[in-house]
């Protein structure tokens, strides 16, 4: 973890909205990893009815009175990541074995760390095991902090080249005197599980266009709202951050589903009374607690990418995780939400693995 | 021209919305081609300031009574695009003109046109015209409606290798039976000065990333407003239509600018609502006035990229070009905006120019 931060939810929202201004690119690499969407095949859970006449007028109320005035709603339904990631690792692990069984064929990811960070280090080890759970080959390149761009390059020209590897992924961030831009653009396309090539961004920004595969984590959060049965169609969306691994592909996917959607970011002016209006908020700019009650329109679905330490006495570590949305407020204004942990997260991976898995299938022509 | 539509201002604001719902993908191909951005020389013209308090309360104003309110209104500035692309057109011959002297380099553009449609013939000779007066060297292939993909593919190739060209434009539409996607895919990136590749779009989205050109039509509308000195930045903004060739990139680019963008689409529920929080408004949706007055926030700034015939009995061709914001109503309302024709129609080609100009220059490190 790097830094511990004091924020929480009785921070004021002038606070909070200073916060996203000093917020750019704060949303962490480490947590955010890619999902090619699989067909699914499990029945969604009971589907989330947006609550479109509000029973707070909200629109005025202070951060202070909403949370007075939630106490005697009903809490929001909690959208629970870890168990639909469990549900699609399962999905994932039986496709794998027929695949296997039929076409002599199994998944392979190649992942590049280099350096000692604990974050990146305990990102890969959870790949590796996830990838183990489900049955795909993982291949691993360990390099030291002080590699050159060459080293790196010339590993991933070779994972490229290698028929058994249908996956590649470089985990960030990379050593400071490396190009990060020109390590992953040396990803071939048919490999980028991360979904970071510029050229996946842009066919996923095009009508009548499809990439090869999706970021995880925003493919994470849409696979969220369709196994919650939340409409898309015709919704408005608002997303709080717009960095290129989170916030502008969830964006663009949102749009794809016919969601009018906003971008909310560091500049914008009135980002609450933006937020407001959404009947579905993806909040990913790696701020604790940012997003008040007071932000929340009444029945809206939220998805909280954010995974943010606070200091927590309590807690035996010293501190404990928050996401972007300030969790107890908004359970009383939603209809659905992400908790953190256990939103989000658990997705990421899952997703990374349902990318490896696509690319083995579309690279063997296997359905 | 296609069809000649009856719509006028006089519409119901609810037909427009349905107007807006039944129009996906009626934006013009044939007016929509490619600004890679030249260093700007001019100084801009006297900046608009948006005004922000509003003169009439207007939230709920039903179009009637916006237009008898308005009567009493200042008009908006006039966003003259035929002479700024007049201005640009003028700076790229000085530049052409240095660039032979100095490199004995002039910058070439191709041009494939497949079959007879009337008006794609018009853009093309108008293309050709363009290039001969700022001093690009044109080059025309002209190919039977029922030509293959192949021969298409056959004169990109050698395009493609063809040091004297800079620049490869496809006129659109191409006949039913070719795959567009192929084909436009078939440009190299360096000489893709209509900006449609999707490597181009996905830099465009991506924060840190360049695209190698823009297309002309969005980014001739950001041009109109960075030369009338509109601020964009922290700005509100509204795109209306989610196209590929204009209503996708144009949101990328204001966002780029750090505006707060919402795309307004066929499947958004509240056009209206929405388009009335903008302080700036790109309407690109091939609807003729479809945007009422009652839609624009008083101040607003508008960007009208819509090139529609109306049914006109006093005109001599039977009809006249009206864009997609009803212009009597919205000039007294907007802070600015620009007139059809002549406000983004004229950007277009000058934009191409430009790309071809930026594309000569890169190819031999020409500053």
């Amino acid at each position: 973890m790097a830094s511990v931060m004091l924020t929480d939810c009785s921070s004021s929202t002038t606070a909070a909205a200073l916060l996203l201004r000093s917020s750019r690119y704060r949303v962490r690499h480490s947590v955010l990893h890619s999902l090619r969407s699989m067909p699914l095949q499990f029945a969604p859970v009971k589907p989330i009815l947006l609550r479109t006449t509000a029973t707070i007028n909200h629109a005025s109320a202070s951060p202070s009175i909403v949370t007075a005035a939630m106490a005697a709603e009903t809490s929001a339904k909690i959208i629970d990541g870890k168990s639909i990631a469990k549900q699609i690792r399962d999905e994932i692990t039986v496709e794998i074995s027929r695949m296997k069984d039929t076409v002599g064929v199994v998944p392979g990811l190649a992942v590049i760390l280099v350096g000692d960070r604990k974050d990146s280090t305990t990102y890969v080890r959870n790949k590796k095991k996830a990838c183990e759970s489900v049955g795909i080959n993982s291949y691993e390149v360990h390099l030291p902090e002080d590699s050159t761009e060459q080293e790196v390059l010339k590993h991933i020209s070779g994972f490229n080249d290698d028929p058994s590897v249908h996956g590649i992924l470089v985990q960030l961030p990379l050593s400071s005197h490396m190009n990060e831009q020109n390590i992953l653009n040396s990803v071939c396309i048919e490999k980028d599980v991360d979904g970071f090539h510029p050229l996946n961004i842009g066919r996923l920004a095009m009508r009548g266009r499809e990439p090869l595969f999706v970021s995880c984590t925003p493919k994470g959060c849409i696979e969220l709202l369709h196994r919650y049965g939340v409409d898309i169609k015709g919704r408005r969306a608002v997303v709080i951050g717009r960095s290129n691994i989170v916030g502008t592909p969830a964006a663009l996917l949102l749009q794809r589903e016919d969601a009018t959607v906003s971008v909310v970011h560091s500049r914008t002016n009135n980002p609450e009374e933006i937020t407001r209006q959404a009947d579905i908020i993806i909040a990913a700019v790696g701020q604790a607690n940012m997003v008040k009650g007071s932000w929340i329109k009444p029945g809206a679905v939220i998805i909280d990418v954010g995974i943010n330490p606070v200091e927590d006495a309590k807690s035996a570590k010293g501190y404990r995780l928050v996401g972007d949305v300030c969790f107890e407020e908004a359970c009383k204004i939603a209809s659905a939400i992400t908790p953190v942990p256990g939103g989000v997260g658990p997705m990421t991976i899952a997703m990374l693995l349902s990318n490896t898995l696509s690319s083995a299938k579309r690279m063997h022509n296997y359905k």
